[in-house]
């Protein structure tokens, strides 16, 4: 079974890739159990073995079947470098070990996920693989926050960046974000947002910029906070809002206030399970 | 059954709303019927009129029940805004008549999908809603072309435009988009594909750039072309590649060499379906 690292996949019809494990790369979406994909549905019920992190909520992993053994491989923000090489490792050893094995990534595998680093290592020891996207965090938020990314009014570009601190600062390309009729959205910002806001109008957006902050999108827990550049992180502050976060920018968040529609906590809280 | 604009949604528990119809916005996402979401396809099963157009993908409308009627919206480049707002009574009229409409829509409703305005519509009338956010085209045809749009070597950012021609030339903010470690996903831009590769050089980004025009992304129809912001258009041309195409640039492009993983046209396409 020994593997050179730097052999290529075999062919697609190569008969003996069926007697070896395979890794499915699967997007979790936001957090609603309902946003998965059938794909991604179809692949958790033949799981042998799903690797799954903090961002994987609890209704989407209740789904997994019962025989299938599920690893937890949540990363610590300080190791993290450490942790990716023995993620991408357990990986491959699963599936060297002739199991279905699903990789299941909060939201899209290719968005802030570190999904290409994942395969390009299965890639490297020929381990037939496959991804499935998932709806990014951001997707999720915008529709059951009522906040459209794009408008024909409003924003006619939409840039997705995280907001991740390093050295107690945020490294962002600020002159390309604080552009006019552009929607910003930011993972994994909510202990930058003082800074966020700020640099922003810094670098040209008016103050009064539309922006909210959405807690738990999509789940029972989903909390929205709105305002403006200059008025939003105080609210925040204010309202005590838990990670994950995701900080959405530009004046199509003023549109929530009609096209608001989601109410978590409420028994019934869709409009379709009315009838 | 008169209805004020103005007047504001019903709470809730407005025991009324049960007696009306609703409006479901849906992304049906970027064509393999196996990536619409769980949510979808009940909402589907359950609709009583589906108003579908250009981008809603045949293998989706399949999944519809024969009992649903049909209602083909596509919009023309024409006459785009009488048609928006026929698109948009259309939808109050059946959802007055107290049917559960399923509005849907290519890719993510809140994506250049114009969903904001259909709904403002609909929240204008009273009428109640859900937005049902879908695997949008970006998503899908990076997944299925082995391209990650972001990675901690090569993109820190994405973006995303889309590439409408308007009096033979493309309105986009070229200084934001021509930035290093970032990628660029153009929507419907395949008829401006050489300006828009001209213009990013123009703008800074290195002639060498990795570039990719992903035609029918997810679908056994999908072809992938490669190249540089150089190269790319003269082997688009020489490829004759058709709409609905995605335009991804950035040096993430570079990866699918090693990450390309789907195979249309194969059979048996997956490795999942291997075993």
């Amino acid at each position: 079974m020994s593997r050179s690292s730097s052999r290529p996949l075999p062919p697609a019809s190569a008969p003996r890739r069926a007697a070896r494990g395979a890794v499915y790369l699967v997007g979790a979406g936001p957090g609603d159990p309902d946003l998965l994909t059938v794909r991604a549905l179809k692949l958790m019920r033949r799981a042998d073995v799903a690797l799954y992190d903090n961002l994987v909520s609890p209704g989407v992993l209740a789904l997994l079947p019962e025989r299938t053994e599920r690893v937890y491989v949540g990363k610590q923000r300080a190791n993290h470098t450490m942790r990716q090489e023995a993620i991408n490792a357990l990986l491959v050893e699963h599936a060297l070990a002739g199991k279905r094995v699903l990789r299941l990534k909060g939201g899209d595998p290719f968005v802030f996920g570190r999904g290409g680093e994942e395969i390009d290592t299965l890639s490297a020891h020929g381990i037939p693989f496959e991804v499935v996207p998932g709806i990014t965090a951001a997707l999720g938020a915008a529709a059951y926050a009522g906040i459209p990314l794009t408008h024909r009014d409003h924003a006619q570009s939409c840039v997705f960046v995280t907001g991740h601190l390093k050295d107690g600062s945020v490294d962002l390309d600020w002159p390309a974000l604080a552009r006019p009729r552009q929607t910003i959205v930011v993972y994994m910002g909510l202990l930058s947002l003082p800074m966020i806001c700020r640099k922003l109008v810094e670098h040209g957006l008016p103050r009064d910029t539309g922006a909210a902050v959405v807690q738990h999108g999509t789940t029972p827990t989903q909390r929205v906070v709105t305002g403006t550049l200059a008025t939003l992180p105080a609210r925040v502050a204010k309202a005590k809002l838990h990670a994950p976060t995701l900080i959405i920018v530009g004046n199509v968040v003023r549109l929530r206030e009609k096209l608001n529609w989601f109410a978590p906590g409420v028994p019934s809280r869709r409009t379709s399970r009315k009838r």
